[in-house]
């Protein structure tokens, strides 16, 4: 099957026009070898060890949450061109899903609030906002910690959490606390929890969950939906960055 | 003494032009009301409780390392006018000292340094760079912990760790990420750690020890200083966030 | 009565979607305490006199034309924090009405229009046009004077006046004149007369009324419309900037 | 004489660094006909009646304060293409020295306090300061009117006014008024007064003596210097553009 | 038949809804004297030899492609002022239809390809695609020479040409050749070759028939046009600027 | 010889700071293996055929003119990751010298300018000025055309050349017109001759040398110097663009 017949079956999946403004350049095609792909791997982030693993499968194509390439580049150095060489020696093309896959039903925020069993979900414009039965913070959090096998931060007071809004990856900003705040939510489940969010939560408590264990359920979860609509042998590789808590 | 009279004392101990382009309109006198200092509080962050704290303690003057008002306002609203109020009524100035502080001999990074028991400081543009006596990055991970009295959080394999970067506040952006790697450093301390980040360390260890314990110290110190440099009674105010970990 | 309930009201006297672009910010509510209101004052500028008055006539709500505000701020001194715990301390929120009261039928223009006994009145985008009986621009002067109670200053042939355009606040600009030549009217009243406007008039009589006597009018005709919309009292507050003339 | 002999004559006048920059391509040589200078007329504006003026005089150049072209054109259009034909039918030449001729040392704002009397000049970055005999406001804005020969408006209370302030032109702006408070001045004399600036004033009485009034006494004198340094015939165009008063 | 009796009529030929966004201001009536046009001139540039032709055929009116003013002035020196000088003295308007009369149909580029004898044409945003007899590219660029009487530079391997690009003026840009790669084009014709396009146009053979041949028998088909559809004298000005080859 | 231990000698020949600033991002090393060189290759452009050649000859290190990645890139498909495979594959540094190596001394205008035995050169901003026996524009031409090996497009009058600008590469452009005006030259020698440039060139006469052959000459004399500097095997790839004319 030629990459240019399968693009246009991962833009159902994840269509171009749901992406953030930012990400212009930064999803689709990012690297176009116009081959013939028998076997596709798929992770979230295209690291060294996610490449060579595409190569040692035999993979044609490597679909991932980030992109290889963050600001537009004039010039090649390594590490960049060891990435490079792996991709074009292999022929490996490589393709990626970001904002528009966070963002599309059924994309990451879904399987996000999915994974944690919220009920009664409504979409914001790229968080979800769902329901669980009334608990307190803490339990929530651990609640949270099970269902992603990951170690989380969280800030709250003994309020009682029913309301919860969740965003995968970097969603503790400014702007995303203010939707929070609109929204009336208890709780808030994102990653890269930052000072100055907190000190702005008012009773909203926050879960920090870490960007991996918040998005690459969702990585996971695309092996099966491009295995059986594209027929092809698809295969998730897990790079686990290994954060450990004193 | 007039506040007109303290702030001169105050840019001895944080040059104004030392603070990033970023902080312009940030830092100094945020809150002047050409009033008599006779007390001075000094905190983090002037949250509502620490302003109401200051005033409670009859302090005339908060010093905090975070502004009031991050981004310029044409309008005045609820939960900011209660701040606002305790300020006026209570005839409380503010003054920020923020990466002026960082930056300078003597501030926010070198007292992080010298906590952490590093020797053979070099200064960085912002950050700092210093040597533990050789041990693994777990080692060390607990030593930060102990000696900021925080959780860290942290990434690293079993290498061996002397030369090591800190940098107090949020540090963990790939800016900086690119001077530890110039400076080839072993460990980077610092705070707010991103995704990001971690994918792109290459063998540097990372260890986020809170924004709050990586800066807070220094604003502890700077109440011993104030108080022998202007002969006034000078109070700290604790605000720890307490970020529960599972 | 809410705050939060009165601006619904004042939106329809004064639509925010009116406004010019460059008012983004400062039209609207300025000072919002989320307070109760049985007390309004109207004043066409949020001076130290003003808000005093505000204060003394027991206001919960001024409505001024002129914001508090011009310029975002960083930063709060004197004497601008004197004016803010005016409003703090007796609880009276602040909103503002401008380019978007200049512009909507029935607000600043068409009631200067009135004033003035314009007949056959044509909206602009901005100001008005309309009719008075043929007179020479000394007249015509001499009219404006007496209905607006004010000085006048005018340039002006001996020709005859019957068409005039009205533009309430400081209208003497370039862009605006273009438009008083594209309509061809005979006199055009307005404020803050400028050198090089006077020099691009052509055959234009131009009557500066002077911005406050050209706009008063209107705050004050807002109270009646107020208190027969809202059943509150409303009071109106004159300060006149009282220009002598030599 | 040739016009590029005559420049650098004009620069040293007026030296073309003491410019503002939002000048920039507004003063110098504005219309270069490269001819020879055997008379030279002066006025404030490039008005229809000065340049038919200069035609009728004979003049190969005309001096003015205010440029011809204020916004950069692609096109050329009626009224500016008959002011273009006078001056490239009479050859012509156009010569603009404005703000650098407004801050030069005998300058128009030297010229203007000389005028009104003042002692003890101090230079600032554009207007200038200096001393009048005490009186109150009312009698000093009446002594301006008879210096300039011109009416004028002011706003101010009963004080005693003894240091000044004067900028010849639109002085009237929130920045030269900030300058006025941070020296102290009792009175500020400029044009094209606005309401915000009066409301801004603080306790500084300001006197409106028009733009031409402030600036036209200038460019006279600047005949009688340049005839004495060219020793060519150098003749005053008067244009007056007659503001009544009622 | 007053001039803005005639603009109406030039906006049919090239609708300024047609130009290109950077021609904002460099389109239309450049100079415009508000006159009666009995006589017409057209031609491809307005330079000193064309306006003093324009004069002596005694024409009111002078159409050209390129505009007067490229760059906006604030300023008017030799030798733009002795072109405007014998516009005025003349009193001859000036019309430019620029990139509105490279695309409208029936234009410049129409015009181009239905001498060069294309057939089968398609419109592009601005340029043509047609079809010639298939041939080698050598033979093609003699049928160019020929077409347009002018020399011609190319290159090309030995392939067989059959459809092909054409864009009158300087189409050698980069983003016209991507164009021209994505329709599949055998040859592109245009002017102002430029290396980059050499070294990037894979496949493509470039016939450059130089800026004024591909241009100039536009504007003379205009003539024809304008006089039938005006009923007033029009004549065609030709200046070649006679470019030679060794 | 490492990479890394090169650099510096190339940045003797062409130092980074002679560079224009469009040309960030777009000199020094391109592509950075950080690999032992052996070999050098040097050539004006680095496409396909030059990188091919450069692995078959065994080059480490292809030293070009112009750069490979012109524009910033987010994203790599066909035909660039063609190239790419190549230099990673065959381990090829890239590293681009281009205005820096116009400018500097020695380097392509003074090689250019010496090639066309112009004597008493001076030295411009970027271009140079020299002089040759006096003769027609014709016969200089002619000279042009016989000492770069290329054809050659001109426009002139019948006038004697003596006083000549240089300008490798694209230097028709009207900025450089400008200087060679202000400079008072005969004739102007460069590359990619403009429709405008003609229409504004005065009396000067224009030779269009070709880009190529403007440029060519330099690199081919870069070998020689850098074989004698570094004492490696240095070998010059001519990719001649083969420009016909009828």
């Amino acid at each position: 099957m030629k990459f240019s017949d399968i693009i246009p079956v991962l833009e159902t999946v994840a269509p171009p026009e749901y992406a953030e403004e930012f990400d212009a350049g930064r999803i689709g095609d990012i690297i176009n070898l116009d081959n013939d792909i028998d076997k596709i791997a798929v992770s979230l982030d295209p690291t060294d060890y996610v490449l060579k693993r595409a190569a040692d499968i035999g993979a044609d194509l490597l679909i991932t949450h980030h992109t290889l390439i963050f600001e537009p580049v004039t010039k090649i150095a390594k590490p960049f061109s060891d990435k490079l060489k792996v991709a074009l020696d292999n022929e490996i093309s490589l393709y990626s899903m970001h904002t528009n896959y966070d963002k599309v039903p059924g994309g990451v925020n879904d399987i996000l609030a999915d994974r944690l069993g919220l009920t009664n979900i409504e979409e914001l414009e790229i968080g979800r906002i769902g329901y669980i039965s009334p608990c307190s913070t803490g339990t929530f959090a651990g609640h949270v910690s099970r269902c992603l096998d990951t170690h989380v931060q969280y800030v709250g007071d003994n309020k009682t959490v029913e309301k919860v809004m969740v965003f995968g990856g970097s969603g503790f900003k400014s702007q995303y606390l203010d939707i929070a705040h609109e929204n009336g939510v208890d709780a808030f489940v994102s990653s890269e929890l930052k000072h100055d969010v907190i000190r702005n939560r008012g009773d909203i408590s926050l879960i920090d969950a870490t960007h991996y264990a918040t998005e690459n359920p969702a990585m996971e979860k695309l092996c099966e939906r491009l295995e059986e609509m594209l027929k092809l042998d698809v295969e998730f590789i897990d790079h686990n960055p290994f954060i450990s808590v004193i």
